[in-house]
């Protein structure tokens, strides 16, 4: 097994040392899904036009929250971003009628020492709690049922791309 | 359907007004459960006693986390948190036996005019967010299965129970 | 001249002591306006519905910069806030056929022993750079004519109402 | 008109991506004006030798500000800043006897892949907040008139220059 | 030896629970004192009236300070401040005639559930490292010799002085 | 001696232009030192395999604070951090038999064009007090006796070393 790079020989936890690490362009895609009603789905999916727009909050609280992954996860770097992104797809929820999914994506880079997988992460963490809290009123129910890195690429320790495809169409 | 308490006439959002509520206690509690390999919950509880204590950092990071809600989650109120506990709990996983999870559970408590769902949520997911940055070098498949209420007192809007049980023991 | 209730006796700034005043309901109505190109407001107002919502933004940016007034303005106090909301109203510049005209309004409470005048404040404040930021690529010259409190109520110090019209409609 | 280079193609915001732009030295200056009865003026002119310093409180709220940006303007680059500095300007206010200004100039350096315009605004914004914060006891019919880029240069996007003189002494 | 309230079952840091805590007035002193060249010291004391004032960067630094401390200290209680203070008191060092010191005295108060111990110890060490930050140019062997609780008052765990006396004048 | 380059023409605080200087790598060691009761750390060096780790604690606040220290002290730099780490050494009180003393040493590094002494300082400070917070339900007087820069290397004002041992083992 890896050795742990967060821990230092007193078996404390350390921010990892990357000073000798080159600066490059590494990018990270991670994914969360929010399971919810059928007619809370469609609610949000009309307030963007009628009453109100979930998803706009969603998105600023997604793309602050990238930027303040260092402040909540204790041994992230702290290191400058040069993109975040992220984007909503709304589906029925596979194998549960009874049930509506949105799914969040987000898309992160820099140019830096090292990687963005936290920050990619945090995005859509945050922006799943960020449509419970917007819809909570009408739907405490709903659950956060999926969090998980897709692709990163970048950096010495190479790409990686989960098994999964990324979506293109979108809300 | 429930009218959308944080959007104004304009169809913007808004933090919604609890200036008439009562301020007496509220509790939520969440729960957020990260998927892994059996050898990287292995690794997790070993560390503790040997080189490294993966939870003590994502106890410390879920704390904070409640606290900085507000910053987090657009139309969060500020409010004094009273109380915030996290525990864990490592179990094989229900139908994959190629899987462990841990399954983190907060308890958040304020005396306040508003609930503390989201600081509760938010603590859980940034605890399991530091587990998955704090051994990403080992299992950069992990995966965040599931964070949602578990039951939350106290409130106007009475109380709620979702139909799991409240774990007892862990680590 | 009222004495400098921010200042100790050896010159220095300090936050000054409400220690021993009742915790009432107190409300803030501020506003600021940023003059653009007729051609700007327009964009702004048909991405709405097409391209881009930038108020949707700039009203998530004012409410959050509302919560984090104590940490930018030094000498304010932590209190935590029960209402906060934005409304923005586009005009015609008085005057100056070659502008046009975004009127942003903010309402905070709280219920504290202190006003909430700097959290309205630094809520249209933000919104208004956020207006900027989102739209400087295409108007430089975007300029931010006013800034200032519309009405405050609760407290010792008694009501203010600066004679000037709230406005009720907008987008 | 140019393209929104904040928005998606899902028509939501994003933080722009400047992966692929060049690390060169970027400056903006930003002005900001404070409007107040003359006696305010000279209350705060003559609390720097005797009672309290307005300004220096101002000065280091200004500064602090430009480092917290982009924790407030939503889609604003994380970037280092290697320079930041506040001037203040006292003077007559122009065609209104009975009124006084203030004039708070900022000027912040990079060496980064994007500008710090907002930066430089969000400085002189919060200094503006932060003297009608410590003056607004003795006036609190204090306004910003006026928040603007003075001129910023470095970046592809050219060197802009505000048709105004930058002063030159100050307080 | 009493219980450790900042510990749960498993042995992890929790915030503890002060939900059933009366709210009460509760203030504490604190102090740090900082050692340095004489010359230092003269620097600092002559800069107020000249070139450029230290100790008003280090006020505000202090009181900024005091209002983030939940952020910096993981299990301590966000609660608001009713009131923060610092004073400073430059003196010759006991004992020591190649140095001289700069002492920092802050007060906290709050109405709250819980003590405000952390934030007037954390205002008087964020004030001292701000002194050391502005003079490290013309003396980097200045060391903080002392932080400590001088006093508090309120709550149920009663008052606590420590056996010095609080000085009156200062600069 | 030397200027003072924290500050402008007009006499205030500015922070101070690093525009011109080469990226470079930096690194600061810093120590505090908290002293108490030979019980207190008996209890701490306890607690981590028994009730509850306060130093995993403090080790998680120091590396988040130094992070944080752009935030904390005005005129401090933002400059992405590329290692973090702090040790902890248990020993007797020198001279003073009635007082055991805990050692907080933190080692900063980063690649940028100012160095990171401050970044140091914050993390033992911020160490030490969380020490306190831990433990003073059960031992109020505790002090930290001690704050100051160990050594730094890198960047044109050269290296420095003050005249004392690292330490090399610990808890």
């Amino acid at each position: 097994m890896a050795e742990w790079s967060h821990f230092n020989e007193q078996g404390r936890a350390k921010m990892s040392d990357v000073s000798g690490k080159e600066q490059t362009k590494r990018t990270a895609v991670a994914r969360a899904v929010v399971r919810m009603k059928p007619e809370t789905l469609s609610a949000i999916q009309e307030g963007r036009v009628k009453k109100g727009d979930v998803l706009a909050v969603a998105q600023v609280a997604g793309v602050m929250a990238a930027k303040r992954t260092p402040d909540l996860i204790p041994m992230c770097h702290t290191i400058p971003l040069t993109h975040v992104d992220l984007r909503f797809f709304p589906r029925e929820s596979e194998g549960r009628r009874d049930f509506a999914e949105l799914e969040i994506e987000s898309e992160v880079s820099t140019v830096a020492s090292t990687g963005v997988e936290m920050e990619a992460l945090t995005a859509v963490s945050v922006a799943a709690l960020t449509v419970y809290d917007m819809c909570k009123a009408i739907d405490r129910a709903m659950e956060v049922t999926s969090v998980y890195l897709l692709e990163k690429s970048g950096g010495k320790s190479g790409d990686y791309r989960r098994d999964e495809p990324r979506r293109r169409n979108g809300v």
